[in-house]
């Protein structure tokens, strides 16, 4: 079958891998329907976090059911499924407490043997466990994009905002108009936040951020970013802050406009964050998040997309297919794409 | 008046400060009637933080308001009164939202001319805001010392359980046994943990312990405690750890306790503690802490003490007057003494 490969720094190719088949009871096979690429992907496209080349890349799709092992329950073959970019067994101590992203039997995309989500079809472990069922026979092209945020960037943006308590009539800002920051302003006001500040400088982005939720923009960065949010909070501050980003420089924005007493929620994969130890203390400032628990979180948002109470699949703003996988990183790469969809 | 004077590092004597009176119509003036020495006091002590030779020092007492300036309105001479750590208004945005420790107009005791807590007498700011009237006209010996806990001690041990989001069922770990960590204790019982693991390698501690609803006590340190403790939570960690210290050492194990997706509560002033933040992001552990906001948390904890529910009291195991404020400060130094008393 054909997948996307990871070739090395900036290179990303379609090449060949074994037609995947079930090995364990535990096991199912689901042939990818769609698949996108993640902005975490960045960081190996770009050099910045080590990836082993020759090995399958992406972790999150929606697909179809093709087999499944003799010990599979809750899914059959023909079933449309989301798959979460952490498979999980939905048992262990972790799972049981909703943090699905750290089973204790579970592991990633594209590692381990395991084919990334960036290709025709994979060997999904623990399937029971992983997997959701779309209910419902018919899946409109509209609504298909918005399930497959479900993978990760919705209940990312999710993420974002529960680890950050976000409760009805907040006033929330959001650090990051990458998708996964996009996606937390659906979050924030689907939580009841009032009003929801969105830290962009993209004009295409800004429209985004304020189709979903945002009631206000603030374009300048680092210190003037914090005084914008200041003046607009009365000098006090956000009543959550979302990291979305994953830089120091955003994470310091986002503790320097928290108010004293909140969490800033932060879900961008941290490289070279630093945290002020005592600077937050004394402002009673905490930080919480992680890899979002996607499994635990898809059924209420996916709910919600199957109702069309969130469109989180606008986030997409270039699409193409397999062939175009190099492209469709490129695209992002180079901030001509908020996200990039993979049709298969 | 009388009052303790920091003089150098391992130095704290009596001295002589003027007598306090009321400057502006929101003042209160107190006698205190009971005051000890804080853990945190003793980083001063020990030069280990900076602290101005020649100023006064203490931040916790209980006293008899002496007079009131024109617009007190809340309390009245006679009245018995708790003071929290930290002056504040209870009315600008920080202190509605319960964070009464980052109150914009409000400040500590021993600064800015402004008396300290170990002495006879101080001048009250914001008299309204920052203090708490005791009901009733008849106060035990026995129930003074824990009313005096309330001043800090107990509401910071209550904070970080607080913090940690401890509730109903939860197995919760608690990192010191100094008097904030013996008071968390009380506080996660109070909250409804169902175990609470201590600690400790003091035998005196540990028995305290014990009787305030420690479980277990685990008296290994560094990697052998962070083994112990996932042993008595099957791998797992604890559903919230509380960091009661302050050293890097302590938070490092609090953190290795923490069971993935929960926060570690932490109310030690930091000294040298570093995040790593890559370790905990990808464990989805948080930190949250500070300053306790006591002003917030005394009418609740102030009904539990006069109804004999908590006897935080009994963390005072040293007791002296103001003339033996220098060996109060020593018997804690040396460790020879939990928490140290001083009437007056």
């Amino acid at each position: 079958m054909k997948a996307a490969i990871f070739k090395a720094k900036g290179a990303i190719e379609l090449g060949e891998r074994p037609d995947p088949t079930i090995k364990v009871p535990t096991d199912a096979v689901v042939r990818v329907a769609l698949t996108c690429v993640c902005g975490s992907d960045l960081w190996y496209y770009r050099g910045q976090s080590e990836y082993t080349p020759g090995s399958p890349i992406g972790h999150e799709f929606v697909g179809v059911v093709e087999q499944v092992g003799d010990s599979v329950q809750n899914i059959a073959k023909g079933d449309l499924v989301i798959a979460p970019f952490f498979y999980s067994d939905g048992t262990c101590p972790n799972c049981r407490a909703g943090i699905t992203s750290a089973c204790i039997a579970g592991g990633g995309w594209g590692v381990n043997g395991i084919d990334g989500g960036q290709g025709e079809a994979l060997r999904v472990p623990l399937a029971d466990g992983t997997l959701v069922k779309v209910p419902g026979s018919e899946h409109s092209e509209k609504t298909l994009p918005s399930l497959l945020t479900l993978s990760d960037v919705m209940c990312t943006g999710h993420h974002a905002a529960i680890s950050a308590g976000v409760k009805k009539g907040d006033t929330v800002a959001i650090v990051g108009d990458g998708a996964v920051g996009l996606c937390a302003i659906i979050a924030a006001k689907r939580l009841g936040a009032q009003r929801i500040i969105s830290l962009s400088r993209n004009p295409a982005r800004q429209k985004l951020a304020q189709e979903f939720g945002a009631t206000d923009i603030v374009a300048e960065r680092g210190e003037e970013a914090n005084e914008a949010v200041l003046k607009l909070t009365d000098g006090i501050g956000a009543d959550a802050s979302l990291e979305c980003v994953g830089t120091n420089e955003s994470m310091q924005t986002a503790l320097a406009i928290a108010r004293p007493g909140s969490i800033v929620g932060y879900v961008g994969v941290p490289h070279g964050i630093e945290i002020p130890v005592e600077n937050i203390f004394y402002r009673n400032v905490g930080v919480h998040g992680g890899p979002a628990p996607v499994r635990a979180y898809i059924p209420e948002l996916l709910d919600d997309v199957l109702k069309g109470h969130i469109n989180p699949g606008r986030v997409f703003d270039f699409k193409t297919d397999l062939n175009g996988i190099g492209e469709a990183y490129a695209a992002m790469d180079e901030r001509r794409a908020i996200k990039s969809l993979v049709k298969l």
